[in-house]
């Protein structure tokens, strides 16, 4: 078992990006330093970190070094190298655990796991030829969706299978990667559900969150989601049963897909991220605990906190150059603006976000009453 | 005119406490960076900041180097020395400007400048000679209180004149230096008003604070403060116009003692804090924006947000071995712990500080209905 953190240590965080920075803004009044190891790069949780690494990810020496100073490991992304795990754990406690890494970083295995727990996933078939492929589409259908097992993210790594599409065009655009075919799921609306999970097994999670994307890249958060009292009462069961049945130490979020059937609302797990997530990041301004204090808690062995909402929620991501607005965002009473310090703004990169508290069932306006 | 800053832009701050840390904290998620400017020592603020200089104040090649790095300076406490400012001033803005500066490190000029601008305070009288002090000690009575006009905080650099003090030792133990008596204020309470005015002359004051103190060192503030809503109303109109007279940018804090004169009660002013404040901590929790933020805000030349509060306040500090009971706090749901990192704890040292707010006249548990 890991220690537990006591105030003054330091917490090691794989990844520089906004996530790491997020956890490091939230670590540092708990009286946590932290160790931030990256890669050469646009690095913006340095600008908030006690320590810095830039090394390779398969970099054993740095790793080794970075292991020695720290008292525990997480990390802001699901890709870990393997290598990087394998490195590490003997030297310093990973949290979470090398079972959620290996479980979640491929959509085939993850997609099995979810299934074993007893719970409803779009269809899926595992394609590695284009046999595979064809056989596949033949038992789902079209549309379907063609995606890598590993590394994808923001609508990285997948093709849409349509009636017109060639298979073995499709296959290729993915550079001939072992990949699964999921069926084409006609949902009304995309939920997540971010939880976190201590030590002990306690399991506290935020409410439903709604998501919308565009460009395969989330748009916008609202909370609570619309959804039957049911189906909010399964999404937030089926979270909490994946962190329990992946023995999960802190942050991670559940994302599902909600159809109709027979007029009633149900939820499919699209999937699983082992990390703090974009449709969380309402915490901040709009909980009692954000999921970032969540995480950190979590891993440093600490009893969780309180996750209630204090209102209703919107939270819009600020992609590419619609950060160029902070000016307007700024005077916008009510609306609490997060930059990330990113050096370059591109397009489809997420430079920000802006969160808006109101009061529940009474007004429009941010934070009239809150 | 100091040029409005953009994100990406850092901030220099002189100081390296828990004040500059929290600032730094702050300015993160408005995408501006930090360099903290600090003498050898423990340097909490160093664990969250982009860029630090280890020096002393009165380093001039240090301070240029420093000054060609930021768009800004500020500063986390009254004690500038001279020399600093006046390197600083010809390279880069340093807001609060020099006139704040000037006018609160000296409590006779303080003082002076208080009474006119039309506003109340206790009675005092210049102390330069062991003559003087016979002669302040025969108009004002006793008990009283001396103070060095220059360099006190906490309690420090005061001693209390009662009936059988002898007033030649009284000076000695200031050292003789330059001082000023004041007239003892038989005050009900202490209250303060924490208030950003941002550089179009933007007043925004959080609520009155009313703070309990032990040992001379801030013990809890609580918001709003127990006042009547004329002196309440005097008390942040006092605020604002001290902060226009002083043509201030950034955030100050005005401490008043509360009299009951004929039955009513009055605010006198009793000194000005050209700074983010300790009885403002509880807005990060607890307000709209918190007091760190407004400061940052305002220095960058960007509209102040919104200072209401999000419920009634509690903020408790954690002086020296209070902060050892941090497990505690962190279980005790509602309860905000903010620790400084501090390598060291002793005793009178401030080592954190736990926010509580409560639903507005509705039940006593933290958070219920926030």
């Amino acid at each position: 078992m890991p220690e537990v953190l006591s105030p003054g240590a330091t917490i090691g965080i794989l990844g520089g990006g906004q996530l790491a920075r997020m956890m490091a803004l939230a670590a540092a009044p708990l009286g946590l330093k932290c160790h931030i190891y990256a890669p050469e790069g646009d690095n913006p949780a340095f600008d908030v970190a006690a320590h810095r690494t830039v090394a390779r990810y398969e970099d054993a020496a740095a790793l080794a070094r970075f292991a020695a100073s720290v008292s525990v490991v997480t990390y802001e992304f699901e890709n870990v190298p393997a290598t990087t795990a394998s490195v590490l754990a003997p030297l310093v406690p990973v949290l979470p655990g090398p079972q959620a890494l290996a479980t979640t970083q491929d959509r085939l295995t993850e997609k099995d796991f979810i299934r074993a727990t007893g719970l409803e996933t779009p269809a899926y078939r595992a394609v590695d030829s284009d046999a595979d492929l064809v056989a596949a589409v033949e038992a789902l259908g079209r549309p379907a969706v063609l995606k890598t097992r590993r590394m994808g993210y923001d609508g990285k790594g997948q093709v849409m299978i349509r009636p017109e599409t060639d298979l073995a065009n499709a296959r290729r655009t993915l550079g001939g990667a072992p990949a699964i075919l999921e069926a084409f799921v006609p949902f009304e609306r995309e939920v997540s559900v971010v939880a976190a999970r201590g030590r002990d097994g306690t399991v506290h999670a935020f409410d439903v969150c709604e998501n919308e994307h565009r460009d395969h890249i989330l748009a916008r958060t609202t909370v609570p989601a619309r959804l039957a009292p049911a189906a909010r009462h399964a999404a937030l069961e089926h979270a909490a049963r994946l962190a329990t049945a992946l023995d999960y130490v802190g942050v991670l979020a559940v994302e599902f897909f909600v159809v109709r059937v027979e007029g009633m609302e149900r939820v499919l797990v699209n999937e699983i991220a082992p990390r703090v997530h974009n449709s969380g990041h309402w915490t901040i301004d709009g909980a009692q605990t954000s999921q970032f204090e969540q995480h950190i808690r979590a891993i440093a062995g600490w009893p969780l906190g309180a996750p209630q909402r204090l209102g209703r929620i919107v939270m819009d991501n600020l992609i590419g150059a619609q950060a160029d607005d902070w000016q307007t965002l700024l005077a916008s009473p009510g609306a609490h603006l997060h930059l990330y310090g990113k050096a370059e703004s591109r397009p489809g990169r997420k430079m920000g976000h802006v969160t808006r508290v109101f009061a529940e069932d009474v007004g429009d306006e941010p934070g009239e009453t809150r």
